[in-house]
């Protein structure tokens, strides 16, 4: 049996959805998405310790873990339908096996039809993640929106295709994503440089940093770019970093920027993402929890999911959603 | 004499105001406002620590503790007037008896015409805080706003009807307070479910929760909510939990949910109603210490407290006030 | 069913043991030992968060949490045969009910045969642990072997009866426990004042100040305790409150009392009892993640737990021990 | 030769530019800006550990610290032509002789043409900062745009006139700075009183407190600062206390005010200043890494200095700059 | 009135002692002891933050702040007769005004004949506190007894004679003290350099190292130590160094040197020294909170200040005390 | 050229020696002692941060970085004759290709006659560290002196032979490193299991676990390994894991054991390696940064190094060393 349960530490679910197992279909039969941990920090080109952010994901929550959690703004219940296929087992010192291996288990849970929503880890895992769904749904033919402070092109960084600061490169190289299906949001700072923008630049990608969002609008942009994403392409992958935020709000994490989204921003965007398009697969990277204080960021991340999950399951209701409509005016 | 001064640590007041004794209305007889600590726990559902909020509160400031601060906003100095009683003794094991003994306090402080300000302690409090007032000003005479990531209207919680998940359920359920006076603002997450949800709608409770005031804005929501609160009411009681906030701006609290308010909106809030609204009671509450870090939230906590003196100072003095005048323009 | 998981949390056990329901004995019939987590700090007089307590030490280990521990020390598994029971429920603002609830739990799981192993939770829980264990073996037929900084023989504290600084008080003056079986290793400092020690003098009790252990050694006045707890008693009972221990080595704690143990010494001390004497019941208290850095606290008194199951499972075996045997010379 | 290193640790260099000696002009003589550090926290009012600013705010990239930063939004490397001239030694014991010492050599350093930008350090240092440029370019003639949550226009503090509440007065009093072109930038909260706010306006300072920059917006304020700034004045000196940002965004200092900037708005601002006006001197001052948490805060002030250099580079370059381009449509 | 209070922070005093004004003696008539605040860290050379020792000292302990601590290991109350005159104001930034003025108020309460007790602050301290004392009782007449992993007998620092590294130095030099009775203990590492050393030879100075202590044993080392300080003198100044005790104990300090005492060792050799000499005048220095963790370092300082005035209490009781005797044995 | 500097963070060396480049033997052709950075931790098997653990350990001074620390107890400036070789640039995703570049490294460093000490990272870095040194020296001709909690001679590890836990066992089986000149100190815990305590017991290891060294005392066995060290062995490869310290002295680690070695007692004992055996290689691994707290593992570390390159100094220096002798009765 392929199950590993939580790599470090007890064999947890995320807030206590019930267990299953990704080499056995049978075990997640009626499963609309299956969380996977990649307790992998082995890319990372700093502050290590993502290979915690699975366990603490799934833990930081206040409320009972009981497998239920109504949303109060959507009013639905995320959490039917999820399954926690535990972790894959990744050493942080072999990063290409460990990349395969996920591969494997993200493209094993897509070919079911269930979602695949991968904790991890760091962004070294977008390469698999989405490649592996990808790989069920045809090349090219998913796009990437993508919540980041940083662009992920890199090409060889200490001597290795694989790592954290390339994931996107691999993807758009290999084939798996189109160029000019890649939206990214948030960037800032000051890496990449010219060379890699470039490259960038011709691969038609189209990177939202942050001050075109501050001038523009993050909704606007948003907006924008589901026009894109939704072009000849049959289902959206979600792949959010953590430190798309504000150190503020996502301090236990690798590599902070100042000057990203606050976490209000990110919730609203990806539950608009979640309600709006066709997720066919997520993943939520970055967390680390040694740098962390107070659970801030691993509490933030298990929102993210939560967001993730209660808009594709009001997606799934297929209602209209009004968000200006007072709380207690019911459905 | 009943004063217990600072149960956790040295007798200090906030911010070097007198000391007085509620018991004693002689000790504070031109008082405005009478703080008043409420150290108990007890009734929190998942991280503990607030015992310590009063006496952080209290000391969280970096200028001298000299029972004067003059606010550069409204240019009045909010500490005149302003008496501490102290801490009630709440034995965090024994909530029936704490919350008992608060009443009585609050009450007390109530019938002599100043204004019972209270820091927090959990969330438990505000039934015995509210109720203090209303047990003075009359049943259902009282409205409350109330500034929350949570409803606090839960029924039973761990097979106890006192705890800090729900005391607007009982204030209202007593008639101490009318269900159809009861302004929530700034609710979000995954608590509580349908059925209570169901219960708050049926009282006429009116709740503001972060997706309506992201897309109406705060200030419009408030406006809104100032005309109901005034509706056929005397006065209105204020509960502030930091966790309002979000978890980046007052890490140290007990049940931290992202996507809340900044500081800088929840000051702002305060301070408003202060100027504008009748306030006949307050607490402040959910600082816990021990989760903190830098002192962060205790001085956020310490600040909505002198925001709301300030307001209040201001309103006493009857002139208007222009938000937009610039700081050096004078008074 | 009443097995109740982690109170906060997922429902993790105890390294991985079996999971078991201490109202259900078929759930553990071949067990040594039951594990019971009490998660409560409503009877602390200073710093909370014990309620954390038994989750952090379940799963404070970097090992695989596979339910096996070999110990190199003493060549035995101390794992084999344990179960865990989970939390028993307890409301920390009720602390009548809290231990009312708690003693039914112990008292069941020893009527079965099993010694009760209990997570605490404050130093409120001994009074239920050590009771409901003489409630099954004799009033006055089981001994107190006691760790700690402080004798915990107040009276009325905080005016309840109830609290962590009460238990033994509790435990003698209701005839459990004989006042002349009860041997304390480690007090120092500035509690209780001279009435107390008065009445503790006249209860027969044995305190060992960390100047008297100093001057004579540890084991030799382990000795001199162990003669006295199997005179005329049937068992022993062990409470280990972690702030025996010098802040240093366990700085996450309500009421740190510098100038304690060192871990080596609690880890020896704990071992030579449990393999030289019957242990019959056991808690291990006091421990507060939010004062905890980088888990130490919870690492020792995850193996304060695996010393005392160890040295058990070798007492089980019966062969005698050699502690200056070199590790590789084999059993 | 005098060049000193970094005081508290280490002889590095910010992110790695060249090292200089401010004694020696040759060894920067293509110098745009020139990096001094003040270790000194001699003057700060309440919580210190500033010492260590200038080493921090160095440090604090997860980049390589290989001397470039290509910036996304501008499209410059700021760090061409910047040199470090290592710290000032600045006994925290004296602050007369510190401040004395550090104009020295900012002047010096002025000069030669090149720019100071002075890493604090509390803002104690920006009256030698300031008037060592002023004593350059003439007393008058040289505005200052302040960041600050404080006037720190107070008189005698601790029985001194030197300190980290005062060089603003010491800078107007002393003539090296006018009144009226003293632009502040964030004021908030409850210092000074009303005497020193009256001598402020006396002087004609202009400044904007939070909640005139709320209603109005902080773009329009700055966009009115600047124009008093460029009137008759040959250049700006742009002073930045990172407590300007909400604690949230920059735990990590000695004074921290709740409702401040956030770190977008301040990232934002600093460069528009750098883009638009003729900066001749710059300071960041009052991280305190004792205090910070995950270097938030200095990351914080490591990216307001890359903003500023940045900006300049970018000013230098001469073409404009359109913020709402999307960052892959090139230069 | 020259009381100052507390510095930073509102007026407590040592765990509830009374106040009283060192101008004016008729406020301590009747003292053994005064407690004096000393809250400067300008003379530090790393790590800064003990200008907010004496508070954290003074209020580090989680009993009722009472003033009334009975030793169990000495059945007294060393609080009887303990006043608290609060802090001297002392400006981190002007190091010899400060020194200046401390040295005032020491001398002045020792005119008295009540022994002052001064909490640090740096060791810079320790020049004032001892030369206080000397002043009155005759320059040579006072052996020091100095814990510290330093010797603090540097020469000009920082460009100053006046600072944490040099105290002793300037003693001997300005012959309040004589270099032959001055007793080091706990020195280590890497300071000072072969010069001061063979100075401090040349002086007649005592110090053991940690090493000769680790072959003697302290014990041992106390015994010879006490000899010579006892030689032709008629009282003995204490100044404990928290940093004499290794970091594990003591992390909260700003020059942290491994491999020193442990807590246990310090606190029985502090009761030594209090019970068997005449102890004139006493300090306790280097708590930095800013770098505590949990209160570790200011628990141990409250309670180095508690064994010293319990032995103080327990020398004038006059009746030899055996440390032998168990606890419950009586008095 | 191959000098990598720091590989996170600006080029820093230990404590301000000169830099090298290994690959160029002559910048360093008088060196006594070459140190190398390894900051790899994809080794680990929970928590990681090791990487950080080279610039950590090379900056853990509150002394001036100037290349010199005359040692107060042996009176030697162990630095005479140090240089740093910058860090090795290690992927933490590819352990075998770190490994190898790691290997050439030190066996490059020990054919110039110079003593390889490497800073780690985590303990996978002693296979090539000590393989390394066997290289040049001669397979088996080195024996090991290896301080850690664990033994780290596991087979396969998370399906690879590269890891923390197995570099002990690769040094063995590869045949570099006779296992009957393995001496091992500290070992304590429940790892590893029976299986492979029967391996090392054939390879005739030497394991003092932490009770024979508790029943013995430290010091006799280490008299009774450096025997058997020195038995047919050319040189003494010492490997010190912090973690053979209690928690206590050493947090920052990635998998702590409670019950170790004081800092006290590890310093005493590299010092005695030092001193009295041939060291030709060193490591000093497992300091993990973002667990430490006020940089007390930083520190015991950089000590570690100091006290064993002050013994190598006087090892070199030839006259024997009396630890009795008082510390200024000189040389």
């Amino acid at each position: 049996m392929s199950r590993y349960g939580a790599q470090y530490g007890p064999d947890v679910t995320f807030l206590g959805v019930p267990r299953c197992d990704w080499r056995e279909p049978s075990t997640y039969a009626d499963a609309h998405v299956v969380v996977l941990g990649a307790p992998f920090d082995g890319g990372t080109s700093h502050r290590p310790g993502t290979r915690f952010g699975p366990q603490a994901i799934r833990q930081a929550c206040y409320l009972p873990h009981d497998g239920s959690r109504p949303s109060l703004a959507l009013r639905v219940d995320g959490l039917v339908g999820v399954y926690d296929a535990g972790d894959v087992e990744m050493f942080s010192g072999d990063a290409v096996r460990s990349v395969h291996d996920l591969q494997e288990a993200v493209h094993a849970i897509t070919a079911t039809g269930a979602v695949p929503l991968v904790l991890g880890g760091d962004h070294t895992i977008a390469w698999p993640d989405a490649a592996g769904v990808a790989q069920h749904l045809g090349a090219g033919r998913v796009s990437m929106i993508h919540f980041d402070a940083h662009a992920d092109t890199g090409d060889v960084e200490f001597g290795s295709l694989v790592g954290h600061g390339q994931p996107m490169r691999r993807l758009i190289e290999s084939g798996a994503l189109r160029g000019d299906r890649f939206l990214q949001v948030g960037l800032r700072g000051y890496w990449p440089g010219p060379e890699t923008l470039t490259w960038m630049a011709e691969q038609g990608m189209r990177s939202y940093e942050m001050t075109e969002i501050g001038v523009r609008g993050l909704d606007a942009c948003l907006t924008e770019a589901f026009a894109i994403a939704l072009d000849d392409c049959d289902g959206v992958f979600l792949s959010v970093d953590v430190d798309v935020c504000d150190p503020a709000h996502a301090p236990g994490t690798g590599t902070p920027e100042p000057g990203g989204l606050t976490a209000r921003q990110l919730l609203d965007a990806v539950r608009r993402i979640a309600v709006e398009l066709p997720v066919v697969g997520m993943d939520v990277v970055e967390v680390s929890p040694p740098y962390d204080h107070a659970e801030l960021t691993s509490f933030l991340a298990n929102r993210v999911v939560l967001e993730a999950l209660s808009g594709m399951a009001r997606r799934r209701r297929g209602d209209p959603w009004d968000p200006a409509r007072p709380l207690l005016d019911g459905r």
